[in-house]
């Protein structure tokens, strides 16, 4: 199906649903979605289909999909396994426009499942249905109401309606989400499961929502990331739409070693690709689940800033909450910005002396309404701040009405407002987030919301990349054919726009001496093979050689020691390279990533990098902009960004050769899997910077 | 007054209350004290003190403290700035055994208040009374009821009674975390506002409390430290006696660059140094606001463990709930254990295999009781994990009971058991809470409560120091006298057992070329000056001379441009060290730090240090026990502890230095208020450390 629009409408404004293999016993889950479509007021048609009925809890059945007169919009499938394979299919016949799958055991359950879910696949792809999971627990839309699920969470009495879609690749978190949002009288206006993700997946499904009016933010509790360019783009649609994306996913502790076949992949860890992804694409990716449902409000309608003000001014009747608010905020990122003259002035008569520090502290003033009001009221007409938090107090639990409703006025103001309540105040908070004025349980997590209301950026432009050079394409491909050894690797990133050491290669002992002299000395020696990966180790290499003749005697040295080292090795000469120095040694990778795609890596070189873990990851390609960020991004790298007395280093040089390194992002360049250098030593500012050593690995 | 249990009894189980400064008036902050300890049930006399009232809501009221007849154990003073000051001296008069003072504008509030709360320290010096404040809120005992206290988040119906002892220097934050304990179904035992600590304090509060039989766990909001030994000394008993003591404290933003003047002291930071203090002394500290109160539950009954097991076995009926636990979990340092194969071969019947993943996923069984029961019991019985955690889904929100039973029986098991649910579902957490079984709702802090109740260590042993020697007494009373030049200091620490860089001193040119033949080439030559700090900006050291010419000729050059560069410093000779060299170089310092006293920090040395504050901070001494557990927390010196193919450094040595170092601590060395040792060179396993430069700060 093609149109966006319809299935959208078949998805979350079914007018008539088949429940197939429906069942009449309350007791099973397969009876849910009937009943739950029904509880919550579903006025379309449900048409139940199971065999051996001729009606199910007071709907007439039909023994097969072909008994149902007329088009059907959504089909949910109850059947497991191979019935449910065959109830696809009779779907994709019968012209269902979507159908939804409950059951697991497929690609969730091992080798046979795998094979159940390759049929699903296929008949995706010969019948033209959209298939939503399978182990989907269901999609519901609040308004109109449509609880097509069997999740549990909806046998509650009311389903609150609301402005924010969730989708889901845990069905039972949405149930979670559902509890934790309404205890806080916030709704959704769309909650799916999508399951295992055979055809429709989260980017998709959000890529429908950025276009449903009655959803303003789509949140995303994830898993895994199966449509990466599918969600890129809804991201950057919701961006323009002014609709915040926001998402929480699994696996901040998985370092992503076990995917990682190089250095440097072990450095980024799979969890920073995914957080250059969210940059990418101006995802706020919140690292709390509780956020998840704290932060949207403070983001609705509140694009991203592009000049990055970090200033919040912060003002409170409880000295030690509001303290807690600052501390959190400062530790996120976040700066606290002093009160204006002109309110430390209208405070002044009421006792209160706001200049003294940067908070500004009312509790002298017993929380007064029109003291509270005055206060907001000036901050965020301050061009000092870029945010305001208002932190309350007892008042919050004893006088809900009083101690917040100065505050209502301030909904939906122009500046990011936002209420951090101290004692548990579940009255207060119900009524500020009715009225639409962010409001937080949790210091820490109010923290968490300004830092991404304020911190994050809008999607970021990806570079344009141009057809590469006839030249780094003949060398990728004599690389193909004969192996990367140093040379040709040298040849490759050469090409690609990398500054490689000088180096010639020879094929044999005799000629090094001239080599040495057309290359300069002092010199580095390497052996070259495609065979030795590890030529240290070989004993292949001889470093800082001062002139030809030693030069020659140290290649019959190395000759001798590798062929101890591998026998079989195919040896295929010298590499005789210029030795270099720098400033800091840096190093580079490019990998592919099996979730968000290409990525490039900067890093401190040597052994520190990776005790430290200090990076920078990006998806690839970056341009000079973005490698400067990545630059700087790199604390190690402090020492040539211009540190106390320390030389400068070339950056503006570093920043080009990542550019042109990233460019292997290119699919033309598809055959490398990966690729390193390590180490680029960046020389004195205006000097430049060089490759001494670099891998690439094939795919 | 010196007896504990007097002083405990008046606190916190008054019979005789005075209320000086009460008020009729209901709207006024002074009358609430009366209005809530009869609200609350109070059973002892109350005895309201105002010059023109005979009676105040109901109670007799004294014209003045002389008028009550007979002992009073504990007086409010209700009165502001001189006035209260006049009160206290009344009261100590009197021998009212403790006062307590509402009003804050004492040292909170500029010079004039400072001036005020020295005139009460005063009388509590002169009369022996003891005070808690100025600017307290008030003290609370649940359990006999007595809620002396202004604080308004006491207008709640009833007062829950409880097993937690709340020490809070804000007065605000007490109100907040009692509303949100007991939203939780949670009480207090006592909670006290320590106010601004003439008298009493944090720790001295603290001990009484681990005598207090009805208080099983102390709980500490904290924005400084004011009786740091005395608090050591409550969280040591506290431990004998088997009870958790857990700190919230701000100020984990502040990285304390103002107060520190050396180069290490801005490594650590004040923050660090209060995680030393707590590590130190077996103090939880928790960094949510929200796990002060999920905490206790935890590592309440459960002593901290010496073997330090971390592996966690985790069973749920959510998958993605149960994932994200694991994920902090991870995040917090923990393992996750796998089920043992007693559980695994019994779920199979049920149709659940346990045995293909670490998480024990239940859901399939549809959270049947008797199942999740035999799961928790074969998990609590095994030997292969060291806690275990049950992850609840939606089956917590609609099933309470349901859901709940079959975890109740668990409740004070001999290994530690936690419940997190996934769902917003306090009916469940209450009927846990009641139970006494551990439970959390967000997966956040229950990582976090799991982590200290497994990785928190017992109170470590304080080194005994021996008496300093003679050696190092006599060069300190010589860089007193004379300044700490690098002969001085180098003899200083050498004296203390730091093995510094061989060196002569010469007082001129001429003979440098002798003592290069006696130091042995090749040198570093320094100019002597007390009046140089900066001796490398100064063009004052020349570094790696070859032989004794060469040194003359250098040292020349020094004076010439030294002279230039500060034409008044007196210049005292030259320093000729030996070169060394070593594996990486290490920095060592030493700092009386305000709150916890004296700090020994052990960082990375040279310019990475101060990028990555990569240091590890201990109070001293430290024996060389601690010493190596430093050496481990500092990433950087990976290096040298066994990595890949690297040399291992003499890590023995390096531990036997810091000891020696740390020494400084010794109260005979009391004028040194500063010290660092920058840069300590580690050499090869066995061939020991060296210190190559060292500064000495007189206090």
């Amino acid at each position: 199906m093609s149109d966006p629009k319809v299935l959208f409408s078949a998805l979350f404004e079914p007018r008539r649903v088949a429940l197939i293999g429906a069942s009449s016993d309350v007791t099973k889950t397969t009876s849910r979605p009937q009943r739950f479509l029904r509880k919550h007021g579903f006025s379309g048609e449900i048409l139940p289909v199971n065999p051996s009925r001729s009606e199910i809890l007071g709907e007439t059945a039909y023994k097969d999909l072909d008994a149902i007169p007329g088009e059907i919009d959504h089909a949910y499938i109850l059947l497991n396994g191979a019935s449910a394979v065959r109830a696809l299919a009779d779907c994709g016949r019968r012209g269902v426009k979507v159908a939804s799958i409950l059951a697991g055991g497929f690609a969730d359950a091992g080798a046979a499942g795998a094979s159940l879910q390759d049929d699903l696949a296929r008949v995706v792809r010969e019948t033209g249905i959209r298939l939503v999971g399978p182990n989907s627990i269901g999609t519901v839309s609040t308004d109109p109401a449509v609880a097509l699920t069997a999740n549990a969470a909806f046998a509650v009495e009311t389903l609150r309606t609301g402005n924010w879609g969730l989708v889901s690749q845990s069905g039972s978190l949405i149930g979670a989400l559902l509890s934790r949002a309404d205890a806080r009288g916030i709704g959704f206006s769309r909650l799916i499961s999508v399951g295992n993700e055979v055809d429709l997946a989260v980017g998709e499904i959000a890529d429908l929502l950025v276009d449903d009016p009655k959803t303003k933010a789509i949140l995303l509790f994830m898993e895994t990331l199966r449509d990466g360019e599918r969600l890129a783009r809804a991201a950057r649609r919701a961006h323009d739409a002014g609709k915040p994306v926001i998402a929480y996913k699994l696996g901040r502790s998985d370092i992503g070693q076990e995917l990682a076949r190089s250095h440097t992949g072990a450095i980024a860890g799979s969890d920073a690709t995914f957080d250059a992804f969210c940059r990418r694409h101006g995802i706020a990716r919140v690292s709390m689940f509780e956020s998840l449902i704290d932060v949207p409000a403070l983001l609705v309608d509140r694009p991203q800033s592009r000049r990055g003000g970090h200033r919040v001014a912060v003002a409170t009747t409880t000295g030690g909450g509001a303290a807690m608010v600052v501390d959190s905020m400062a530790v996120a990122g976040l700066d606290i910005a002093g009160p204006p003259n002109n309110l430390v002035n209208w405070l002044k008569p009421f006792g209160i002396s706001a200049g003294d520090g940067k908070l500004v502290d009312l509790t002298l003033a017993g929380a007064k309404p029109e003291i509270v009001a005055g206060t907001i009221e000036r901050l965020l007409a301050d061009e000092g701040n870029d945010a305001v938090i208002f932190v309350v107090g007892s008042s919050a639990q004893f006088n809900p009405e009083l101690a917040v409703e100065p505050l209502l006025r301030f909904a939906g103001s122009g500046k990011p407002f936002a209420v951090a309540l101290t004692p548990s105040a579940e009255k207060s908070l119900a009524l500020l987030t009715a009225a639409g004025v962010p409001a937080f349980r949790h210091p820490e997590s109010c923290a968490e919301a300004m830092a991404l209301c304020l911190l994050r950026r809008p999607p970021q432009p990806v570079p344009r990349l141009a057809e590469p050079s006839i030249g780094a394409l003949d060398a990728m491909e004599a690389g193909r054919v004969s192996g990367f050894d140093e040379r040709r690797a040298a040849d490759f990133f050469g090409a690609l726009g990398v500054p490689m050491a000088r180096s010639m290669a020879v094929p044999d002992a005799k000629r090094i001496a001239a080599a040495v002299g057309e290359v300069g000395a002092p010199v580095v020696l390497k052996i070259l093979s495609v065979d030795i990966p590890h030529k240290t180790e070989a004993g292949g290499v001889a470093l800082g050689i001062p002139d030809g003749q030693t030069a020659a005697m140290a290649a019959r040295e190395i000759e001798k020691r590798v062929k101890a080292y591998a026998p079989g090795a195919r040896l295929q000469g010298f590499l005789i390279q210029k030795m270099e120095r720098g400033l800091v040694e840096v190093i580079l990778g490019f990998r592919r990533d099996p979730l968000v795609g290409p990525t490039v890596t900067v890093g401190l070189g040597g052994v520190l990098a990776e005790i430290y873990k200090d990076a920078s990851t990006r998806l690839a390609p970056v341009d000079e902009r973005e490698a400067l960020e990545m630059i700087a991004e790199v604390k190690g790298l402090a020492t040539v960004r211009g540190y106390r007395n320390l030389p400068k280093g070339d950056v503006a040089a570093l920043a080009k050769t990542i550019s042109a390194f990233s460019t292997l992002a290119h699919k033309q360049f598809a055959s490398v899997a990966e690729a390193e250098i390590n180490p680029l030593l960046v020389k004195r500012d205006g000097e430049g910077v060089v490759a001494v050593d670099g891998l690439v690995v094939l795919g």
